[in-house]
């Protein structure tokens, strides 16, 4: 039986990572996923050629920033990754980018336990675009919203924020790039956050014990903010010289490169925002440390429905002059 | 608080469709889903312009297309419907567009109770591409596989076969369209066979009830029917003339415009293709008509890894160039 290319395509790179019973080994119109008394989180994000990755950037970092954005929503949201269906719209079937691309998704699911129950391979005169749709299960009535946020709680963000951001102006060949020449350690850490996102999934169980709310960190931390205060109804105030910078981000910042507003309304960032009431701070600090996430506490809560203020060094307000990233 | 382009945009066309609670407003990272102790079913298809549908297609067609092929996987697999989520891929965000597309979208999400839950939109310099991931309810273990198909059950078929193809040689201009010329209701019934399917979800507790193996119909009768009997280990020989047309579809062959072989090689049809064990076959026959869906027999599941054979009128092997439509 001659198999189509597009049949022949998937057996030869998907399936061998498709080991999920639910999967049906992709011989099936669709597959199965078993909630096992949870509720299910479903999260879709996709990546485009051009706007979410450059042509240039390899096929594993591209596999992996395609699942991993993903990730960081359930993570977010208290959820334990479950599985993704994957849709992959391509020029043409190339062995020499599908083989690496296939292989590296297959370690990210392993890693994640988050297997791949299935997809759909479709041709397109235009960019390459993944789409992917991720699952994860969270104990029943136990998600975590955007909307929980209190008066008074603490706003926390994991990780580093602004890195991606510089690593796609070294792609792109910009000021970062010959601020930071010769500095190669440095150069790698940046362009490494924006290829390939470490979502916070070893927080998600911490985040559903102690969080308030939670939202990640994809648009910038300044637009997400406003998002995540919006849908609660409070405001906030955020000490931004407390907000956590990985070291070439602080010297850039320390060296006049870049300014801080930058940094927070780049986006790519994929940590996770959430507030924590002040009674749990410690509890939520202790459990995260155990987790293996670095947290730090950028501000609170406060009242209103004014846009979330950041605050510099002398108290004064920075001028945010666009808050987020947005395709249109 | 000004929103940015794309939050206004999903604001505007898509909150107002989404309001299943699990969708929370389209304002939260995820969606979620309640099983209520059946398993889910997930499937994902995307549609992409030039390749699924035409520049041309009207955005309401459009948007029915992208669920409604996602909802006969559904159906093939037994499934209800119980939501989707949906990624739009963007050249721009084209209000005059858009408010159609998302009316029919919301629309087909109420009839077909399969409400919106969540989604990306993201830009794109390519063409308009829409992914949908469907999800549907399946009570525990009772999912409907490719893979049961046993020697001696019945081939069967609901609706009628190759009009979608016939319907996009119309909108290209084909010899069909000429052979057409002024039977006006002809050319809108397979025309709006290409761009809007019928997906037999009203089918879908029928084939669970009696089905030995289930899929849809989206590649093409002649190559559907050979992956089914491959996933089962299984042959099958039908009788080509018995294979249920249209009128107009029925007259192009008569008349010779098209052969049998182009109709059951097309794809696009989104009719269920199952196998019914002989002894069941009358109270699948009286369920199916009680569902108000027409179902016909094709022909018999025989032993052996053949590919299946589609015999003329006079016994004779149809020659199939091509069993079905591939994207590579």
């Amino acid at each position: 039986m001659t198999a189509s290319g597009e049949d022949s395509l998937i057996a030869r790179y998907f399936k061998p990572i498709a080991t999920d019973p639910g999967a049906f080994s992709l011989d099936d119109d669709a597959a199965l996923l078993k909630a096992m008394g949870a509720d299910i989180v479903v999260t879709t994000d996709a990546i485009v050629e051009g706007v979410h990755f450059l042509s240039g950037d390899p096929p594993e970092t591209i596999a992996r920033k395609a699942l991993r954005v993903n990730l960081s929503d359930l993570a977010a949201k208290g959820a334990a990754p479950a599985g993704f269906v994957l849709t992959l719209a391509l020029r043409a079937a190339d062995d020499a980018w599908l083989r690496p691309f296939a292989a590296a998704l297959g370690d990210d699911a392993k890693s994640y336990a988050c297997p791949l129950l299935g997809g759909d391979t479709v041709s397109t005169p235009g960019p390459l675009t993944i789409s992917i749709t991720a699952f994860g299960r969270v104990p029943a009535n136990k998600v975590v919203h955007r909307s929980g946020a209190q008066r008074g709680d603490r706003v926390v963000v994991t990780g580093t924020i602004g890195d991606a951001v510089l690593g796609l102006d070294i792609l792109k060949g910009g000021a970062v790039a010959s601020a930071l020449a010769g500095d190669d350690a440095a150069l790698q850490l940046l362009v490494g956050r924006y290829r390939v996102p470490q979502p916070r999934n070893a927080l998600a169980a911490v985040i559903r014990a102690h969080a308030s709310a939670a939202m990640d960190v994809s648009d910038g931390l300044a637009g997400d903010l406003t998002k995540l205060c919006a849908a609660s109804g409070v405001s906030a105030a955020i000490h931004a010289p407390g907000i956590p910078l990985s070291r070439p981000a602080a010297t850039l910042v320390a060296n006049r490169t870049v300014g801080i507003d930058r940094l927070i309304t780049g986006g790519d960032d994929y940590e996770i925002l959430c507030t924590i009431p002040d009674a749990e701070f410690e509890a939520f600090a202790r459990d995260a440390r155990k987790a293996g996430v670095a947290v730090t506490a950028i501000g609170a809560v406060i009242a209103g429905n004014a846009i979330p203020s950041f605050l510099d060094a002398h108290g004064r307000e920075l001028a945010l002059k666009r808050r987020s990233w947005s395709h249109f």
